[in-house]
């Protein structure tokens, strides 16, 4: 590694340059100057490696290249696949990305926005979990797979179509029996449609479905519990399982196995995120793809939108099924 | 949501308080002024909600309050770990995490370093691959995983006692002939010194052990040569593999059972790092733990330490083994 002496100061530039130090602040603040001028501005600071502050930039443009990102956490797969792709869509804008994490905790949310605030953030995006959240209306905000009112821009996949997919993809297989097992949060959001569209496909296939939502305070053992009263002879009462995630359907077919069940001989598995092992290696379990980099895209692109009269108040992102060996295919 | 309106100014609070604006600039700049006026425009501040902009502050004050966190990507269990901790370590401490993600590309990771160095950070923390990176001196850095010289603390695990307390738990378990398997970089980093620990540790039981490491530009298929030209009549050669990360063991073990080998009735496989599904579920196989918490911990205490004239260069962590299924305990 080589530690660079001091960087140059705006008067170096105007000394290398043998212009005023006006001059110098004039160019760099995009206000005309004599075509000459500008130019022999441009290269002085170029030949001395001299970066213009974005902060002090931003003070005057209002505009500070920087974005915040507002996650439950940063180690969850799919939060941090959203962070690297956000990261990255925004690094393609010659933006920077903030993160904060908040452990979902609503006033966490809310001690996160005033942070952003004092520092002139040029937009937000949340996935966050306070329906009352405040947020200055001067900040263009983005909110991930949770939808607040008209005004503010929502960007989720499409997990009624989602929910549909696992259902037909489960029927499709060669399942008679379905059930639908979430374990969650009470505050409602965009992957609740998960259970609408499973139940849209099983009522127009007129497939036999069970429904079980259990809260996160209570845990697994609830479905453990559930599971054993719906086991006879050694064969449960449904033969296809639409979890509403990955992590939760891995916990799942933990249990099934540990129970004596094959999978996906006895039961097939389905869960929703398209988590894979270490990131980027295959699927943890067979499952609905979230399209993470497109999330991160659409995103990016309407939080930096110049003209704001006019923004979608929802956007779906088209999902894919993944075959990851808890599924007969 | 609620979207408030704009948000106040330091005019808007010299007027509630009924003193002159240059006072109000005093208090908010940390300049004294006499007590009752500091309190009068501090329950201004308050009743108003006003903000103190940052940005502005960073200008008089050099201090940003942001520090910017490198590191390959998001999205591996470690690095995601990683960010989500040192995200926190931050918020503790009132300070704001820029991330960028660099792919390990050298190039991407100097465009970083300007990148950040235009935006005026308190500090860089940076896991790079990059052993030429140029960093301002006038920026505080603290690598992880890599040490650059005695100038630039290094903060990393303790790879060599990570290594011995490998082949320890191996041979302890009952293993007679174990295997080093490593594919990585050829930057040379912190890690290389899990060989180190666990040949050392070979040694001094007197272990029949082989060390087969390979370039991760080859991939895994060369290993899958190797296993079936060192599995004779069902047996392998060797009944303990200490794998240099987690995500490596998970390959390995999968390669072994598709070979009809059982884990760990045949072959016991320990990796390195301590990743967990979905994050904070299990371990993803038996595992040396690396201590994440205190690595994002460690990092930032050096990196805000203010008396930059003594610090440590490479401080080690201690790591712990922890059973994941993949060992006979």
């Amino acid at each position: 590694m080589k530690r660079k002496s001091s960087a140059p100061t705006m008067k170096d530039v105007a000394r290398e340059a043998g212009v005023a130090l006006g001059t110098v602040s004039k160019v760099f603040n995009g206000i005309p100057v004599g075509e000459s001028y500008r130019l022999r501005v441009e290269q002085a600071a170029a030949k001395l490696g001299y970066q213009v502050n974005s902060y002090a930039r931003g003070l005057k443009a209002n505009k500070t290249g920087t974005v915040a990102l507002i996650l439950p956490n940063a180690y969850d797969p799919f939060f941090a696949a959203l962070a690297d792709n956000i990261c990255q869509a925004l690094a393609r804008r010659g933006c920077r990305m903030l993160l904060t994490v908040t452990g979902s905790d609503p006033d966490a949310e809310q001690r996160c926005i005033r942070m952003v605030e004092q520092n002139k953030v040029d937009g937000i995006i949340g996935l966050t979990y306070n329906p009352a959240l405040e947020v200055p209306a001067a900040i263009p905000f983005v909110s991930i797979d949770r939808y607040f009112s008209p005004a503010v821009p929502c960007v989720a996949s499409d997990n009624f179509g989602g929910g549909q997919l696992a259902a037909e993809k489960l029927l499709e297989l060669g399942c008679k029996k379905l059930l639908f097992f979430r374990i969650g949060t009470d505050v409602p959001g965009e992957p609740d449609k998960r259970l609408s569209g499973f139940q849209a496909a099983c009522q127009l296939h007129q497939a036999e479905h069970t429904v079980l939502i259990l809260n996160d305070r209570e845990g697994f053992e609830p479905f453990r519990t559930f599971l054993g009263e719906h086991i006879r002879g050694g064969k449960p009462d449904f033969d296809g399982i639409f979890c509403n995630t990955d992590r939760l359907a891995h916990h799942v077919i933990c249990m099934l196995q540990e129970l004596g069940l094959a999978v996906p001989g006895d039961v097939q598995v389905i869960g929703f995120d398209g988590v894979r092992y270490f990131g980027y290696d295959g699927y943890v379990c067979s499952t609905i793809v979230q399209p993470v980099a497109q999330l991160a895209e659409t995103s990016v692109n309407i939080l930096l939108e110049e003209d704001r009269s006019n923004l979608p108040s929802l956007i779906c992102l088209p999902v894919a099924y993944a075959a990851g060996g808890t599924t007969r295919e």
